[in-house]
């Protein structure tokens, strides 16, 4: 067993932070390396289970203490990876720096998954064109292993997906590599998320009395994933439609996704071509013509996939579903920390 | 104004009869003339209220008393209309008899909304083909009101739409209409229930801890209301898929359609469609591009629906809202006892 | 009938505010008159449906404007009745001026409940102890028809209880008026209350994320509301703990009243004693044994109480369920302007 | 470290028994002994997955398979320790069995936790006073660790307790034992449940329709726990009140309790006898007088106390957390298993 490395996470308020420290507290390659918690805005020594009151004694998570940020602090404790938990106007600052002090970085922010200038431009990012940013971007990975395993084992900066995009990648990759989608058709998206999604600031849409008992679409056609879904699945903006809702349930994505296919295919043909493509995959449970449902996935790392065949062989719906808050950020930040070291890639995430 | 007339419900055990008998008692129209309340497996004389405690002192709905059902019955007390809140193959045997009496009947079931034999087949009917069940079909009008208005003027049975098919027929039927849309590329309905849509009998489905926390899909490709779609809007059953999901709410339907259009479209244009339709229709709420949400809809007896058209101007991206027991279910009934009595279309609904 | 009186309703953009708007405009002693609605931040000429969408054509409410709050404009409309739906220290401040220029008021929120200045300390308000406000606070008349209807009728000041104390007083003064509780044992009042108790403001409290799949208890020993139930109900500090908590759904609360008899009772005795005292009031619906759930009493303006015996005759457990922003808000607001009035004291709350 | 020991589960179809399968296949004292799972109506070699999908892959527990019950069955395997997570009627009929073949038995059900007669009433045991039964009982010893420990370790049967009465025990037995409390004053115990302490067969009360958006109190005076409180805390029925009510969430338990004391207390001197008593408990999270709140205890095999002390220094209010499930049923039989075995307490537990 190689050595234990150390970590350090940037922005532990949020829930993704919160869920990123009790995976690594917990992760066995990590035992004796606590993670070094490190924060912005916290007061100095705050232990995490007055951010988290959940987190108290679970495995000593609690009673982490988080500490000012700076550079030399992450020097002096020898960290090694640094997770981002941080809006990605922070990344976009941070990331080049910690880049040159020769950290490795998992950013879990939007702020370096977008190879296309036209699709980072929703973001606005105020270095836009800069040098260090082009350079940043550069080695910049997209952080999903079941895509990018061999790139991601390499990489110093990993940009680590957003959670709507991670469940639709997931159940349309398989059917567009294998060519065997109509995408002229056209493929429509339909995600449903739960409200730690919209994070952990209290607003109008995260009010308890505006979200529950409700069920509302938003972003239509302007969702920031869109850009990552297009990249990654190489297709034109005018062949995908992506709409998300807004759940009234804590955690959670569904995305029911419809397809055409080229040619009539047969269930058989699909749980193949599936089952080839998620071969090694061990965070993706393909579960054939059984639909997953959004409990099943909820507080686990796994992104469940199913599907149903019309009978006319032509279309079908796909149901993709995970928890927003790990395969959707933590978990597979943590699995993109496995694959950077060459470690089994579903290590600490069962 | 007119006399009021005398109406009955059978079938008030479950949600949409409560509804109607409360809708019932408090209709303008239908001052000092209580519906007649009948049931064929309650006790005789059981209050309202003890079976629907919520209905208690709430326009005197709860102190009306369940009878046991008799054809008698109704005949003494001179009833005119009948509303049918029975499972299909209760109102496949009622039907044909209350028309041989005379009855006026507003059927909530499945019974009667399918004209074409291959559709009803789903249901596996005991009587399909019978000389009854032809000549009893033969003159059932579909009640959509916005759609058949003037049918259901004259109709002595009219088979009240179900709920997700009205959601999505309201959001589609304009645009196919005006043949703005290019069916080949296909229609996707990605529509969403509350609970009560699954009915009142306790199951694994409507279990709390299958329900709540959780969202999932089901009857992909074979769900009953698809019949419907596919006859009233006249669409060949490759072109659309409707896909329902079980929401973690009471109650509120949400249905996001996905169209594209043969010609580019604008804005302006299809809200002009939209408008025009629904011109004179007092139960629909044309939102134009600001989207309902289930609150805006729900303990209402409206549908809401709006839309978002993609910059290509091809897609466009149409969210239909109701609430499954009223506009999906009672309301409707009670919209169509308005047009049948040549009364305001939206009397007893505000 | 009287003529129709003008009423106006400052700080519709709360809960409360939305509900007594709703009530107001289909209220039909004030048919014709639609409440003025002024606020002092929203936009003039804002619609009420903007602010509060599920208004949108419900009897017309949503068509009302917000108009900008002046003493000129309530007297140009010639408004007889103002609504406070203000917070309290606004209340404080606009009280006074109110009732110098003649109007009836009738304040939703708690400036001016609490007769004795070691209760009100809990507020702090800062003008305590002037002389405008003790003559203010001299006329102000707790607004709990059941118990104070006369006075509320000839009052010009009305302080509307607050939720958690109407529910609590309605349940425990038929009882102490009768002299049948040992208070010396000490009462409970366990009373668990939706979130839209907690205000519209989004906070860390509001949010769906704690909110949801959560019960907390809060304030314990400290509560605002206590004061009230310790004047109204005439019993000493030590003799009544009261503990609310936070309840995942929107509205409604229940209280769990314990209490300890004086001398062995009967549930005969118990029942005539609430029945006597609630003769009159038609807003209380007493059920006896059968206990009321919050599904009851959600949505309607009615208090519902029950209560279950212990077999040793000296213990018992009274319900107590309502809608806070009904019965505990708006709705209580609306049969006190029913009592000041002299018109049927259930009028427009059915 | 003591060799592995070999445990069988009877009953895995409820949420205990799924809970008690996922600690079991964890648990490190267990490494390499699954647990048996037996069933008496499941067809033999269902894996656990189908019957809890949410079991699938979570540290193999869902590849599991259910076998058909037989004593020749638990003989072949070696099986030592049998835990019954059984309806109580059945747990009476197989207990004596199990012991009279030297099993050590851990009954989850309420057919064992009651010593006097006058108790057990409630249950109507058709075996109650019979030999056998009489001879069970006699061996049988309460599971609550933080109160038996000694006598569990040597116990051949456990009677692990209800998940309220822990609940109300754990808070008020620190503070009896110190006879601290003025007992003829009386004891509050207000218990709120989520909805799978209701069991996991579909009836009215488990309906979603029903449990969302509610809360309503149940079996006031006449709850089964009631029993294992008197005889645990020793105290006379007229001097406790147990309510419980039915929680609009999957899981958890808030008990709010209502104590006097005999004297005037500090908060420094009920904290201290607070920790004195749990000071060899690592399941109770004493938090002082920050009050536990369900989420923190969900998921957990902790029970979390905390209280407030009035100003007068004569009463207080407890509130009590917990996971029905784990601290109330499935963690507290593992943590029974432990001090059974004289391993760790709080192994597999956290």
């Amino acid at each position: 067993m190689s050595k234990a490395v150390q970590t350090a996470v940037l922005g532990i308020t949020g829930y993704s932070g919160a869920e990123l420290a009790r995976l690594l507290v917990r992760h066995p390659r990590l035992a004796g390396k606590s993670p070094v918690l490190v924060g912005r805005v916290e007061p100095a020594g705050v232990p995490l289970s007055e951010i988290h009151p959940q987190l108290i004694d679970s495995h000593g998570t609690g009673s982490l203490c988080v500490q000012p940020f700076s550079w030399e602090l992450l020097a002096d404790r020898e960290v090694e990876f640094l997770f981002l938990a941080t809006p990605h106007e922070l990344s976009r600052e941070l990331a080049p720096e910690a880049r040159k002090r020769g950290l490795r970085v998992i950013d879990l922010s939007g702020a370096w998954r977008l190879q296309e200038t036209k699709h980072r431009a929703v973001y606005g990012f105020e270095d836009e064109g800069s040098v260090a940013a082009l350079q940043t971007q550069a080695e910049a990975i997209y952080g999903m292993p079941e895509l990018h395993r061999t790139e991601i084992r390499r990489a110093n900066l990993v940009a680590n997906p957003g959670c709507y995009a991670t469940s639709v990648i997931l159940a349309l990759k398989p059917l567009i590599s294998a060519e065997l989608l109509d995408l002229n058709h056209g493929v429509v998206c339909d995600a449903k998320s739960g409200v730690s999604g919209a994070g952990k600031s209290p607003t109008a849409k995260t009010h308890f009395m505006f979200a529950a008992d409700n069920l509302s679409a938003y972003a239509v056609f302007t969702h920031r994933h869109t850009g990552e879904l297009l990249e990654q699945l190489d297709i034109g903006s005018n062949n995908l439609t992506f709409t998300p809702h807004l759940l009234p349930i804590p955690r959670g994505i569904l995305s029911t996704i419809y397809v055409r296919f080229a040619h009539r295919q047969t269930t058989e043909a699909i749980e193949a071509c599936y089952r080839k493509f998620f071969n090694n995959s061990p965070m993706v449970r393909f579960t054939g013509t059984r639909l997953p449902q959004i409990q099943d996935s909820v507080r686990t790392c796994y992104a469940d996939i199913g599907f149903n065949l019309a009978k006319d062989g032509h279309r079908a719906v796909i149901v993709s579903c995970l928890d927003n808050l790990l395969k959707g950020a933590a978990g597979q930040a943590v699995q993109n920390l496995n694959v950077m070291n060459g470690w089994g890639e579903a290590e600490g995430l069962e």
